[in-house]
């Protein structure tokens, strides 16, 4: 049995993986943590883990957190760096669902995030977490960086293309969309429902955080620098992210259907649809799967990716457990099956 | 294992139902029909189940129910009767989660159904699915009448106070509120997203379907006709129903927090909350189970109680499974745990 | 023209007074006062008043206020008694959007608001803006303490019936739900979209702010004191409130539709449905309207009123206009016609 | 005073015609005809014209339709062209909401109508009644064929660029999203909300209906053929559409907001947002605008439009009471300023 510790767990990252780690059968949580409700039962804030999560917050210790196997970071930007060291330095692995181990350059990194990096020699060590890429690496990681969630739905949908060359590098758009609760459980005007509902946006023209991240790993996959633009919208809904991505074939007569479904054969949570689909964010609403469909228009010169994903699950908390599974051997899909509620 | 067969499965409930025997370690799905999308797979229409339910509808055929050890019939009003009978008498228990068997008296039935009924006998044979009321007969029972959603809410929030004789039985209140999912999956206008979006109204005053259901299933447990007045509304959600219900305390030095929290104590589907509370629909949306709140105002003498679950769980599909678990034996919570999804 | 004044005009009740006045042939908007956000541009923060309101928020001062005729306060419970005495000295008219001035027992109010009222000696003087209830008195107010969105809603739809005297007053039942605009727009986790979506819940049970408000009036109407039971319950959508009223009829053969069509049938903003109908918050959203359907069950003796508003027109800004021309003697209803946007 | 007719007007473009057209100050609307609704009270249907239009649906018949001055076809595809040959020879002039005359060929009409056109004479003589495109020929027109909802938002987008040849013909991209309206009030399981609500996705890749429409508009523009690929998504909302538009711009040093700002200066309904802004659909909700901002990325070399409409006003409704003012002489704005609302 794991014994799991979670850092920031009062967002909607945190409480997903407090539901998933709660069901998982070799999972056993020892420590919850958050600075700003410690003493507060989890299940007064989360009424949904009421008989299934029978703990309290605590302040964040590293003592406490040292009798962990594995502690995930559901924190701001920022905290993780400051605690990861240590955790380490003590043998404990570490997934941090932040973004402070996803850019592997830290003057990058420091440009996005308004701070200096405080552990910059862990960047190159630290494994990008998405299993469908770096399956190996996360097996043997002590330290994995958590995908964001557009990037995940993004990467995912142009990785088949990008690893067999089949497209014009310099020009890919994703055209992304995200439900509400990919802006977290702050108190804030701008996610008001009566901000959001009725109401569609772009936002983050033309600089998102989750750009350089998306470049860094596309390129990665490449082998070259690739030039992509990325727009994403607020969509008025509580989860899912939809990912519309375009780029431009090398040549028209391939058949990327079946590039994408021999590519994602053998992936328990990628699921190719058959031609002419249109994947819905419903589908994979609270579970751990990115949906995926390929068109091709203009002559087959143009090619439409669409892909979904549950941004709290593939795009965060699901897929670190998936994660936690490869870093302790155990089947990759443990505690991470369910079935989409409908409607 | 138990062999399975759904009648009626294109609907919301039907796709519950589907979705929680699939994932029953003790159930074999046989049979799956539908008169309109024979030969049509299921996971088309409802893309959550591809992957969990690999098959297709097929007409609604004796024979093959006959297969059965159990059959659960989600179709419209009047069906079911038609059927029931002979698949009684090829020994084939039956969950009906229409209208058909809920009440006692055919003439009621007839006048608020619109038609007479096919089997008037078997109305007495029935037993009515509420575990919480009728756990020994379900076990013995041949046929089911699964609760409606409404009915269900209502009935478990008043039940601790009618057996116990503490409140003026002649001017019961139950002001309901439904998610637009309780109207079903047919194509109408009156459940377009334009049409009940950003809106909220009452509906069915004075006479809803659900009256007789209530106004019979309260009256036997108090032993004496009651008086009800049920108002029930659409809200713009999918799923979960609301009950506010609303009575005078015989003593208003009742301790009816006590009287709740003792009466549901071993139930493992009912959850009774802290004094104070006031659930969300949220907390139950996707799992089995009924919140309850109970609050006295004016002194102790208006009783006031908060109950909710989710209609096509609770409310239709979970109840059923819960029904056949108990009519088979098992584990009364088998395949219908679950954590709510939140947010 | 009427030179007005907007104080706190950052929240959603000030920004539909914007909209309102901006569009009154009348008026003319001088002043328009936010401390939070002083300097910034009106439409930044609203950007459907682009081209409709062409000012800046400027820090709340009394010499620029005593330069309107009238001041409207939107401002959270407590600014406004601390500059009304003021305002009124110098001949400037106030209608107080907040609660300060709506209760008449100094006491009551500081049990329900939480600090000791600045000004006893107006809450006597003001008239509550209720112009169903007190036309003439508003017309020669200086001071209206304009109604609270549920008070309206649920005052208007028992009216008729205390006015006669035709039901039990002591056990009125107010059963409401209002959309999420009804909460304000501060920035808190509770009314998030994330929280308030796909979910509906009661709050408030059994103490709400707008309790003693209702009793008042209720009573006042009644010459009587009245016992009411008041539940609100928060729905996914951003504005609207249904009040569902249940009250005993003192005889069963009253023709209460008759009793509402004949008092509100001068009402310019109050419309009485025909027998057996339902209305709903879509047919009122924008406009300065409540709409009124009166039901009879069990043999006549239970009364079922459901009654609509906008909450942020007719329960707020539209009401304030209302009231606005009434105390300077315009037609009642200019600059709050329009039609309701369906779907 | 325009003698108005309306054909068809049970769906919401009709009714959102109604309700504009009943507050026009010039219009008196004679005629509103629907076979399905023949008799039937119009504010039984739409419940907000209650005391704005106060009248019934009737047969929809030549005669009657022959006293207008205008008759406003909000019909199915294919029924607008049957009767608007004898309209015009009648002396009426017509505005045709649905998709009968706005492309050119009558073979690709055919191709993408599934039937042959029946006055294919008619398809030149039609003006395309976009006024910021063809304002001079709608002032002279007896026929105005008015633009699809995606069209307009799109073409609106790219004008400037297309007039001024500032881009790559050959890849452009509009990845659009709209409201369920746009899907109109038929009865059809899709639209429901429990199957739209919570839920996105892209649809009718690779053919969508607009598409020749769009190609054929912006070919004309650009004195060029053009390649567009077109992909509609539905969102979870009821109005609104947001075009988020890519394309390659010939000379990134361009200042393309010149460009926007410097054609579109004394359009009345279109409004270019000052460098960096999102604009949102809510703040066009109800209203005759399109709302258009444009950005710069990659070193400026790629052009992202984001451009915005309410799909029932200036995507259909609005648009229809615009080009009638244009067609009858009177001030273009005449009956359709509003100000949205927001929340």
């Amino acid at each position: 049995v794991i014994r799991a510790g979670v850092v920031g767990a009062t967002g909607y990252t945190g409480a997903e993986l407090l539901r998933l780690l709660a069901g998982h059968p070799k999972v056993d949580i020892k420590v919850i943590t958050s600075r700003a409700e410690a003493e507060r039962r989890v299940d007064d804030i989360f009424p949904n883990l009421r008989g299934h999560v029978d703990a309290s917050f605590s302040e964040p210790h590293l003592e406490a957190l040292a009798e962990c196997d594995i502690v995930f970071f559901a924190t701001p930007n920022g905290i993780a760096m400051t605690m990861v060291p240590e955790l380490l330095d003590m043998d404990v692995k570490v997934v941090d669902l932040s973004a402070d181990f996803r850019l592997k350059n830290a003057n990058v990194w420091a440009e996005w995030y308004g701070m200096s990096h405080s552990c910059p020699e862990l960047l190159l060590e630290a494994v990008y977490g998405l299993p469908e890429l770096n399956r190996a690496a996360i097996r043997e990681a002590r330290l994995v960086a958590n995908p964001g969630c557009y990037p995940t739905a993004i990467i995912l949908g142009f990785l088949p293309l990008l690893e067999q060359n089949r497209i014009d590098l310099q020009c890919l758009i994703a055209d992304a969309k995200s439900g509400v609760s990919g802006a977290g459980r702050q108190a804030q005007v701008g996610t008001l429902l009566c901000e959001t509902a009725e109401n569609f946006k772009a936002y983050g023209v033309p600089r998102h955080r989750h750009s350089p991240e998306i470049q860094q790993v596309c390129s990665d996959i490449a082998k070259r620098q690739v030039g992509i633009t990325f727009v994403p919208h607020l969509v008025p809904m509580i989860r899912g992210i939809h990912a519309t991505l375009y780029c431009h074939c090398s040549n028209p007569d391939d058949d990327l259907q079946m590039v994408f479904a021999g590519r994602y054969a053998d992936e328990p949570f990628v699921d190719v649809l058959p031609p002419g689909a249109h994947p819905e964010t419903r589908s994979v609403r609270g579970v751990n799967e990115c949906k995926i469909a390929v068109h091709q228009t203009q002559g087959g010169m143009m090619v439409i990716v669409l892909s979904v994903i549950d941004n709290l699950i593939k795009g965060a908390a699901g897929q670190a457990v998936q994660n936690m599974n490869l870093m302790f051997g155990y089947d990759e899909t443990l505690g991470t099956k369910a079935t989409a509620l409908l409607p």
